[in-house]
C-alpha cells in the first residue's frame, strides 16, 4: 500500500484508480440532492459514509460540514475549491465549521502566532466572500476545555504502532499535531456543540490517514461519547499553472486571491496548456483540456462555458492564446466581484466568531 | 544508568548512592532557612537547584511549589510527606499549587472520571488539614486555554529519541501525560498565572524522568516563554508496614486517612520491625530503627519523641510491643485531631478553588 504523509509531498496520479487501493468510494454512483459542477466534473470524486450525510439531508437532521486551513501561506484560487462545496453543502442544511490550524502550523512549520492570525482572517474573509453564510470560526489554540481534554484522551485508545504504520516515521509533535486533528473532526459531536452527528469532511487525500484514525477512534470511543464515524469527500486539486502542483511556496504556480489584474493577466498568459507544438498541428488534432491547466480554471471558474471551451478545443477551433484571454477576462471579474465583498465580509466578520 | 519509569515499579535500594548516577544534589549540604525534621531525617535527601528557591526566599521573590496527586486511589499517611513539606515551603513564602492529574490518571489507568474527583476532592481536604493555607487546588483536565497550549507546543522542542532515551518503550498515551507533565510544572510560570519564577517540585525519585525533560524544555523554551528551569527536592517514602513499598493497592501496607482506630491498632500491631528473634537477643543486641517500620512511623508522626525511642530501641531497652503500643497512640492522637480539622476544611474547601 502506498504510504501517505499528511506533513510531507504527496503525488496522485490517477485519483480514480488510487480509491480502490485507499478504500475510497466513487462519487459517481452517488445521486446528490443537487447537481454541481464540482461533483459533475469529478473534482469531487470520492467519499466514505457519504450515505450518513445525504441521510440526514433527507430527514432535515443535523450535520456538520467541517474543514480546517493551515495559516502558512496566502489563500490561492485552488483553496476555493473547498469552499464552493461548503456553500453546496451549506444550502443542503450543514451547520458549518472552519479552524484555522494554528497549533498544528506551530508543531509542524514553527510559524509565528501573530502571522499565523493574520493570515487566518484573510481566509475566513474569503470564505466569507465566497458565499460561506452562518459559519463557526475559530482557532486550535482557543478550543475550549472538553476539545483540548479530547485530543488528550484520544491518545488513549491509538497505540504507537497502528500510527507509525499509517504515518510512518513519529516525532512527539507529529503524534500531537494528528491528536489535536483527531479532536478537530470529532468535536462538532462533543455534548457543548450540540452532541454526536453525521459529520463530513471535504479533504485531499493526503488527509486520508487522519481520517481513517479519527473514523477508528470515534467507533472506540462510541460508548464514551457516542460519536458517529465522520464521513468524508475527496476532492482533487486544481493543477499548477506551470504544471505540478500548485504552492504557495511558488507564486507563479497559483494566482492568490490579492493578485492584481497585471499579475493574474501575466500568470496565465504564461501558464502551461494542452496545446500543440503549433498553430498548424492544434488546428489538426486538436488540444488537450484533460491535461491543461487552463482549461481546469475555466472548468471552476467558468463552469458554464466549459463544456463549448472543451469541445472547441478538441476539434482544434480554439487556439490557447484566445482561451488564455477568455480566462483572464473570467478571473479578473471574478477577482473584482469577490474583493468587493470581501470588503463588506470584513464588516461582518466578527458575527462569525 | 539505570531506567527509571514514572509508570511502573521504581525501585531504589539506596538513594544516597542513587544520587550521583541520577545527577541529584544532597541537601545535607544545603543551609536551610529553618530546621525541620524532614530534612534532618534525610527523608528529604536531595535536590536540583534548590539554589534559585533560596535565593528567592532571601530575597523575599515570588516563587511556587507544586505537586500532583494521581486520583487513582486512597490517601494513606505516606503521603503526607510531601505536605509537611509543602507546609514548610509554605512558612518561607512559597506560593503552592496542588493538581489532580486526572487526565494523566486517565490515559495510564483508565479511571472513572467521578470517580476521580471524590478522591481527588478527599486529597484536598487532607492537604487543607494538614496545613496548607493559601493554595491553588485544580485539575489538569480543568486547564486553561494557554496551559492546554502549553502541553501541545512543547512537543515541537523535545524528539522522540530523547523521550524514548528517558522513559523506554512509548506509546501516545505515554507521550501526551508526560507532556501534560511539563506543562504541569511549567506554568506556574506562565504570564495569567504571575509569569517566570523559580518553582520547586518535590518528587519521589520515579518523577526523576519528568523533572529532567521538563528543565530541558524549559532552557529551550526560554526565548518564547522566558521560563527559569524548575528545582526539584527528592524524597524518600515511607516503608510499607509489612517490610516492601506502601501501596494504595495492598491495605495492609499502609495506614490510610479514613482508617478506624481498631484498623490502625491491627495494622501496626502486625507490622515488620527492626527487632531480634527474641526478647533475650534484643534487650542484649539492641533492635535495628534503621530498617524498622515502625520506627519510620515515629520518626515522621512522632518526631519529637523518635531520637529518644531510636536510641532506647538500639540499646536494646524499648521493645517492639511497647513501641509500637505507643506508635498507636500517637496515630490514633494524629487521626482524631486531622479528622476533626478535615471537617473544619469541608466548610472552606471551595475557597481554594
Amino acid at each position: 500500500m502506498s504510504k501517505i504523509d499528511p506533513w510531507g509531498k504527496c503525488e496522485i496520479d490517477d485519483y480514480e484508480a488510487s480509491m480502490d487501493e485507499f478504500g475510497i468510494e466513487p462519487l459517481k454512483n452517488v445521486k446528490l440532492p443537487k447537481k454541481h459542477f464540482l461533483f459533475e466534473s469529478g473534482f469531487v470524486y470520492g467519499h466514505k459514509d457519504i450515505g450518513l450525510i445525504l441521510d440526514a439531508i433527507k430527514k432535515k437532521k443535523r450535520f456538520v460540514m467541517l474543514t480546517g486551513l493551515m495559516p502558512s501561506g496566502k489563500m490561492h484560487l485552488g483553496h476555493s475549491l473547498v469552499v464552493q462545496q461548503m456553500v453546496y453543502f451549506q444550502s443542503l442544511g450543514a451547520e458549518c465549521n472552519v479552524l484555522s490550524a494554528d497549533v498544528e502550523a506551530y508543531l509542524t512549520r514553527g510559524l509565528d502566532r501573530k502571522k499565523m492570525e493574520e493570515i487566518s482572517e484573510d481566509y475566513f474573509l474569503n470564505y466569507i466572500a465566497l458565499g460561506l453564510k452562518k459559519c463557526k470560526f475559530y482557532y486550535q489554540s482557543e478550543g475550549s476545555v472538553e476539545y483540548n481534554n479530547l485530543s488528550k484522551f484520544l491518545a488513549k485508545k491509538v497505540t504507537f504502532n497502528e500510527m507509525k504504520a499509517v504515518y510512518g516515521e513519529l516525532s512527539p509533535g507529529k503524534i500531537v499535531s494528528a491528536l489535536i486533528q483527531y479532536s478537530d473532526i470529532l468535536q462538532p459531536q462533543l455534548k457543548e456543540n450540540g452532541g454526536p452527528c453525521p459529520v463530513v469532511v471535504p479533504v485531499g487525500i493526503d488527509q486520508l490517514p487522519h481520517i481513517n484514525v479519527t473514523r477508528d477512534l470515534a467507533y472506540r470511543y462510541r460508548n464514551e461519547y457516542g460519536f458517529v464515524m465522520p464521513s468524508a469527500t475527496f476532492n482533487k486539486l486544481l493543477p499548477g499553472l506551470k504544471g505540478g502542483k500548485m504552492s504557495s511556496s511558488e507564486p507563479d504556480s497559483a494566482i492568490f486571491f490579492d493578485d492584481s489584474d497585471v499579475e493574474v493577466g501575466r500568470k496565465v498568459m504564461r501558464a502551461l496548456t494542452g496545446g500543440r507544438d503549433s498553430i498548424e498541428e492544434q488546428r489538426k488534432s486538436g488540444g488537450r483540456p484533460e491535461i491543461c491547466p487552463v482549461f481546469a480554471y475555466h472548468s471552476v471558474f467558468n463552469s458554464k462555458e466549459s463544456e463549448r471551451i472543451r469541445s472547441d478545443c478538441k476539434k482544434g477551433r480554439l487556439m490557447c492564446g484566445e482561451c488564455k484571454k477568455e480566462l483572464n477576462k473570467v478571473l479578473a471579474g471574478f477577482l473584482k466581484e469577490h474583493n468587493a465583498k470581501k470588503k463588506e465580509a470584513k464588516r461582518k466578520l466578527k458575527e462569525y466568531f
